[in-house]
């Protein structure tokens, strides 16, 4: 966040600063579902809907998962939501008692250790290693288990890491027998082999997913969630309680957007399989170790501690000299810190420029380019 | 919730049911804010915002303050929700710790308690009378502070009773020292006098309002709230972690109704305020006493104890029996046992065929006009 004001700060005086930290495709919402949209307010679909959500719209996300992972869901079972966060923090709130553990991964999207704080649970971080490819390590779940653990949470692909959990790490967690919270916001966006929905594994799970990545609409507030069967009702109340429902015609274009806009969003995936490579390229240029490449979602999570091993100080130079704009990996836990995030939501021609005008900060920093030995330090 | 239910599975029979239940608008949203989001789905304004909101909204919304009440509220301190509910929950979490007691009115709109307890908080009923004009009485406020008291709440005018408060009831609840949360949402649907907002008399409170009565915007989930200098972080972090940024063609929408749609909300006052009056005299004209009339909101909430002290009892008989269906008052807490809450947002017509089939079914149950007896039983 400070990033991007400081950011904004260097382009308000005529910059043009290239855009490696922004976590929102740029691409536009396609026009079919726009059209959806547009379509529902001129018909004047304006008024509350069921607290739950439509349920034209939770059958269709139900087939999409039969489609998808070839798992059948109850369409009863899917909540929709204003979008994919308040569907994480319903999903935390009608689990947890108060001082309940959850255990997450670090590095993690910076929300989640506040969403459980604010829904009355504890956040208890596991690292994740980029040795081990940024997958969990069961053993490290194990140890950090405890009598209050009442889930885990899950992120594939994730952010920052870009990493695609593999199955067999899904089913080892699962068979912990603890609640999944799985937050699946950035499935669909995989350029190499497959994702997996954690009800591939286990019933005893949320998944939480959304409109907002796979189909370009951030802000137009859609997600939802599949809950448990006994959770349907704690979770209706609690949505009625907060939000009383989605918008209406919001949850009309979702309809479009997984009936009519396949074709829009396998396109806007090759676009961003384009440039993934193109990033992964230019930072290899630049001397960064990619061990495994990321897999998913738009982000590249690399080791800079050659560098600078405090990645902010090291993201704040980079963007004062270069202006190149990253996330300093501290900004997701501990186990981030020494790592920057490469967001790949921008062109080809500003991925281009942004890694030419690194590769000159290196130089003019006289920062020797990286190696093994700095990957070690 | 069960009485809407229920009257859906009547109609679904092929029966005209007469909705006095139902506390959202019927009429249309304005064409002039539905035009503003198509235009601004069109041009692509579909990203996140700013957490608090876009620039030009919270300036129109401080903007609006200065011209409804005289008073001046810098922007900065505006901050915009997906609904008022999201914007009372925030006012909570950001206000509480565990334990924190709020004082809220019996009867009371049926959410407040659950946002107050899943905030952390605990709410403290403090009991209003028919025989006071449903206003607070600050002896009973001032009976139930104790030192766990964080803040009061009022909501003027009121869901259930419809009723204005005083200003020098609000003078003297601000007073008292304590944070006031003041829930206005139905500010501008006042028929007699004129509603005050709580900043007219402190500036220890969060004002609480939104688009989705007096513009019928329900559906598009859009509210704000004013809040105390020092709680603009920390709501804005809130925000963050929950709900990310509100929806930005939904806020271009709130933008049209302030500056475009002033003329459209005060044709739809003068709608609700014919329907007001109708609805008035039809009650009366079945026996009910209205002691002061309702000023505000679309609600006349009547005692019926002289039919039947259980109000869920009443309105499901004269649902079943009559197809009127209305809302028991103790789903507004044990303060409304006994009364029925007629909601004037239905059609002149069908408040005048309400009327009619409830004259009947008075006759045909062999109830009597109701009298001052009864009233006082």
């Amino acid at each position: 966040m400070d990033v991007l004001e400081r950011a904004k700060e260097i382009e308000a005086l005529g910059n043009k600063v290239i855009h490696f930290e922004i976590g929102e495709p740029d691409l536009p919402t396609p026009k079919i579902i726009c059209d959806e949209a547009i379509e529902a307010i001129r018909l004047g679909d304006t008024k509350y809907t069921s607290s739950l959500g439509i349920p034209e719209l939770r059958e269709a996300i139900a087939e999409d998962y039969r489609e998808k992972y070839g798992i059948s869901i109850p369409p009863d079972r899917v909540v929709i939501t204003s979008g994919s966060s308040p569907a994480l923090f319903l999903s935390m709130l009608s689990l947890l008692e108060r001082g309940d553990e959850v255990i997450i991964t670090d590095p993690h999207y910076s929300c989640y250790p506040q969403i459980i704080q604010i829904a009355g649970g504890v956040a208890k971080r596991v690292r994740i290693y980029e040795e081990e490819g940024f997958q969990i390590n069961i053993d490290n779940i194990k140890k950090t288990v405890s009598k209050k653990t009442k889930a885990i949470m899950i992120n594939t692909p994730s952010n920052p890491t870009g990493v695609v959990l593999e199955p067999n790490v899904m089913k080892e967690i699962s068979e912990l027998g603890f609640c999944i919270i799985s937050d699946e916001i950035y499935h669909g966006l995989v350029y190499e082999g497959k994702e997996h929905t954690i009800y591939e594994f286990t019933d005893k799970a949320f998944s939480v997913n959304g409109f907002s990545k796979l189909y370009s609409m951030t802000g137009w507030r859609l997600g939802y969630f599949v809950v448990p069967d006994d959770f349907i009702r704690p979770v209706q109340k609690l949505q009625q309680n907060l939000f009383i429902s989605p918008n209406p015609f919001v949850q009309r274009a979702g309809i479009a957007a997984i009936k009519k806009a396949k074709r829009e969003a396998n396109e806007m995936v090759k676009i961003f399989s384009e440039r993934r490579k193109k990033m992964i390229k230019g930072l290899r240029s630049l001397g960064f170790k990619i061990r495994s490449e990321p897999k998913g979602a738009f982000y590249v999570f690399v080791n800079a501690k050659g560098l600078n091993d405090r990645s902010k100080d090291l993201a704040f130079d980079m963007l004062e000299k270069s202006h190149v704009a990253v996330t300093p990996g501290i900004d997701f836990g501990y186990g981030g810190e020494g790592y920057l995030r490469f967001s790949y939501t921008t062109s080809i021609d500003d991925i281009e420029e942004g890694i030419k005008r690194l590769s000159e900060y290196m130089k003019k920093g006289n920062i020797q380019p990286l190696n093994d030995t700095y990957q070690n330090k």
